[in-house]
């Protein structure tokens, strides 16, 4: 049997991430298309699919938890959903340790992808985890210095310049040699995807300024760096096109005119994807030795273990991982 | 008879706009809701609807087009579309005549409101007219100093704090005092369009750094000015909100938790709702005596009198003219 599995994390026990992960692991259509392997503590999860009813597909759903064990001193496992919406050491570091295990079964190619629930910044602090976030976790497991991320909301592809920094300092960055450093990574993470990327279907880069600054009128970008660092590169025989003007590159490449884009700061590709379908914006972390997604947003502690999260953005995750897996 | 009458400008004869007048001004649907009037020349905008075969509703049909006389000297009407796609005079002329008679409709109560077809800048200086743009025509027309742009694409509402300058320059002009009186002024515009604003269902105030700057670890405008000023105006009783972090507040907005959005720059508003639905995107110029609406397409010269063009936009155009004339 041919079946890709993927690893699900767990998430932070006390979020959303149970919940979301056994129905998106019981969830019919994703069984069709892979093996979703739910990662955590097997009693959690399964307090978590009782929650919501899940019972018909018992059987594949048990098969379908790995279990990891405990943190030594846990209180019982069963206590936690009492403590649900609240910042815990020992569900930072079972949010952790979920990780690590789907780590393993990638590199040990027992799974070829991994989706991730989401986790608490400050649980893991509390767990004296010395990693800030997911994507820095994958990259120390991994020996990744950095990684790229990319968007993507049905078939909108997006690449970042910049991220987390200010939209001044964004500005800033905006430079030739990172120009050509982000269109040639992008190019090759697209490739390892298997996503075809040619003259006629390229890569676009968005301009920085309305209308990609009107021929200098609003902004000199992309005269002086933009333009001359695309035509460099398509040149060289990279598949790249722009600057396109950022209120229709999105647009266009979400009609398949390109192939991908890659925007020059935060806001520009986050906009441009979470408008058009917030819920099913997933992020992929790409250049480590294996696929990882993401859901696009919190452990949302307000309604976790309520029977109201929506596992919409978990079930595009794996899906999406399923896809791409190489 | 208590149908509202929207004059629809027939946009520079030589571009799409004649067919896109026509086929709308024929449509059963947006002659339920209004009635549309076509203005501009008679013998052009025939033509435009023959081309499409627009048979069915002639009576209704010839009693939509408002006639406009053909600027003196021009070649025969019948001559113009033979020229479809070129930059020309006359159509440049007839362009900025048929707007002039829109405006006098609006003057005098004949029409509630104006939906524009595409123009052509360079169409428009080879006649001699004076102003660039349609914002500048209306400007001059009613005496109106600074008009305010609304975008709205399927019922959500975004306003600009700056639109066609540079983005380190739209950076500069995140000022609390410009921030007030755009708050001001689009809430007084919303209020005239009978959109309902409430402290529940306030305007938001975009944020201009990622994640609204994070509490200043990316960028300081949102604690050091927007923020402040957001907070004196609620204060003092408008009805706002923010900053909301701008990969949200679209979203949010457009799944109806705000009224609309005050976005700091031209594409932070360009990309939400052109990537949502960009043939339904709808620019609307308010503070003018009546209410305009327009396509945010060009003349597509391109395409132009080969039965090819959309008249998706300049429908939803008049469909909003319809719905917030006053």
């Amino acid at each position: 049997m041919a079946e890709k599995c993927i690893a699900v994390t767990m998430g932070d026990p006390l979020g959303v991430g149970p919940e979301i992960v056994a129905r998106t692991v019981a969830d019919p259509e994703v069984n069709r298309v892979c093996r979703p392997l739910a990662v955590g503590n097997r009693e959690i999860i399964v307090r978590a699919a009782a929650l919501w009813g899940i019972r018909r597909f018992e059987a594949r759903f048990g098969d379908n938890i790995i279990d990891v064990p405990l943190p030594a001193d846990v209180p019982q496992a069963a206590q936690m959903p009492g403590l649900a919406g609240t910042v815990n050491a020992f569900a930072g570091q079972m949010a952790f340790d979920s990780i690590v295990k789907a780590h393993e079964l990638c590199m040990s190619k027992e799974a070829a992808a991994v989706a991730t629930a989401p986790i608490n910044k400050e649980a893991l602090r509390a767990a004296a985890v010395p990693y800030i976030g997911h994507t820095e976790i994958f990259g120390a497991l991994t020996g990744t210095d950095d990684p790229l991320t990319m968007f993507e909301t049905d078939g909108l592809r997006v690449f970042f310049l910049t991220r987390h920094v200010s939209l001044r300092k964004a500005c800033d960055l905006v430079t030739g040699e990172r120009l050509r450093d982000y269109m040639e990574r992008s190019l090759k993470e697209l490739a390892k995807l298997g996503v075809t990327v040619t003259q006629e279907n390229p890569l676009a880069v968005a301009g920085l300024n309305p209308h990609s600054g009107e021929h200098g009128l609003f902004g000199t970008e992309e005269v002086e760096i933009i333009a001359p660092a695309v035509e460099k590169a398509a040149r060289d025989g990279l598949p790249v096109a722009g600057p396109v003007g950022a209120d229709s590159v999105f647009h266009m490449a979400h009609k398949g005119k390109f192939a991908a884009v890659l925007s020059l700061y935060h806001d520009q590709g986050h906009i441009a994807t979470k408008t058009l379908d917030f819920e099913r914006t997933i992020s992929l972390t790409l250049g480590l030795p294996y696929l990882r997604t993401s859901v696009d947003h919190g452990t949302a502690f307000d309604i976790a273990w309520q029977k109201k999260a929506s596992p919409v953005s978990m079930r595009e995750a794996v899906l999406l991982a399923a896809k791409y897996a190489f």
